[in-house]
């Protein structure tokens, strides 16, 4: 009665990865947007470790004790990066995963870099996820914090970023995530065009590292289809409910985990 | 380049209760874990409530102003309501659904009545999902506590709660959640068997008031087979990452939203 087949568990836990197959299947005429070529292979036991900013901050504990824990809910924050750990925590059982959260909220790539000793390259990841840009130009805007940052910094900062972790990581697997705006609450008109080169900026950083490139404004670009910006981020910058969860399926998807 | 039509949007967003459709399907010899008569159809524009303890509050903000908004995480918790909310809100963008979370960590049955004016019948729910027992078991068993409640007092308690909630709202559609305990933790031999008899009188409310109930031991049970209890519930009682994502799904799939 209360049974059922490892196959039919396995069937059901692929859900994610399966049925979102669907999100990158577009018509004949048109090209999937999601990158066909680089797949990230998340094998048993190995660290991932989400690295970025407030959208992967989304609140986890700082308290070592909990943030050193792998796969605990407080560590991980409650944001898209939970939302990929926890399905791939169903996905994969008996997988012995360790997922850890160390994004920081308001963090630009510079101070990833500041960090980057204790909060990446010591827990040794076999699959680094990176979403950061957001601030960089959005602090940039702001005059009342006075900071000076430019794209061209942005995408030096972050090459000597990722050099650097290939340096230390040489088997790292890595996944470099598109940064992201709706066009709504803090997102106004003045952070256009800008904005689209920091995106581009994350792609060529991506594409020199042969990283997994994970296209997050062409999944809203989409998702606004379907409902106004504000169901997926009501200031433009932070994931909503919807949002985030959307996310954890696309980054899912994105990188075959 | 970056699109996708609504037809493939929509499949790409009905992954949990596409893919959890394998969760109920068993070999011919078995039979689905999952009921199949009694579906829930959450209709457009109506309101969600999830009701319970810990495992639904938790760690929700008790902020008027977070808990206020619907479909908000921090109002949403950490637990299977907020995942199960943002898959809903994933999947039906366009629908204008409204979700709520009023557990309250520690709380039994009759905790549940003494603020059930404000924290369920004002709130006026279309659909009202309880998960309530296992405070109700555990307090009992812990000299210190001083609580003397039996499974009769739960059982009665139980049906006069939800006899008054249709009294108040005749239309509401109820989901009443099986109380679970993975065997590990704090959950001990002497748990047994008077916590399946908590399991079962949860059954009889549900089919007594033709409410759609959701079989979580019997998930859990079959979960175990692929990970030890400690991967979806640490102490037995609290779910992992790994479980409060497994109950959203499930819980999706079994009331059909």
């Amino acid at each position: 009665m209360n049974e059922f087949n490892r196959r039919n568990f396995l069937q059901a836990s692929a859900i994610s990865a399966a049925a979102l197959a669907s999100l990158s299947i577009c018509t004949d005429a048109q090209a999937s947007i999601l990158p066909r070529k680089t797949k990230v292979k998340v094998a048993k036991g190995e660290v991932i470790l989400f690295q970025g900013d407030s959208i992967t901050d989304a609140g986890r504990s700082r308290d070592k004790q909990k943030a050193d824990v792998a796969n605990n809910q407080p560590g991980l924050g409650n944001g898209y990066a939970w939302l990929a750990a926890g399905q791939l925590l169903v996905d994969r059982p008996a997988d012995e995963l360790r997922i850890f959260n160390r994004g920081i909220s308001g963090h630009k790539v510079f101070q990833l870099a500041e960090r980057w000793q204790t909060d990446c390259l010591d827990l040794k990841p076999d699959v680094l996820s990176i979403l950061i840009g957001v601030n960089d130009i959005w602090h940039s805007l702001d005059p009342n914090l006075n900071y000076k940052g430019t794209v061209e910094i942005y995408e030096r900062d972050y090459h000597a970023l990722v050099e650097r972790t290939k340096k230390a990581l040489p088997k790292v697997t890595l996944v470099v995530c598109e940064p992201f705006v709706l066009r709504c609450g803090a997102v106004t008109d003045k952070w256009f065009p800008e904005f689209d080169k920091y995106r581009a900026a994350a792609k060529r950083v991506a594409d020199k590292h042969h990283a997994t490139f994970v296209p997050f404004q062409a999944m809203f670009d989409a998702a606004i289809k379907f409902a106004p910006p504000e169901h997926w981020a009501g200031d433009g910058v932070h994931p909503s409910s919807a949002g985030a969860a959307l996310m954890a399926h696309f980054w899912l998807k994105a990188v075959g985990a």
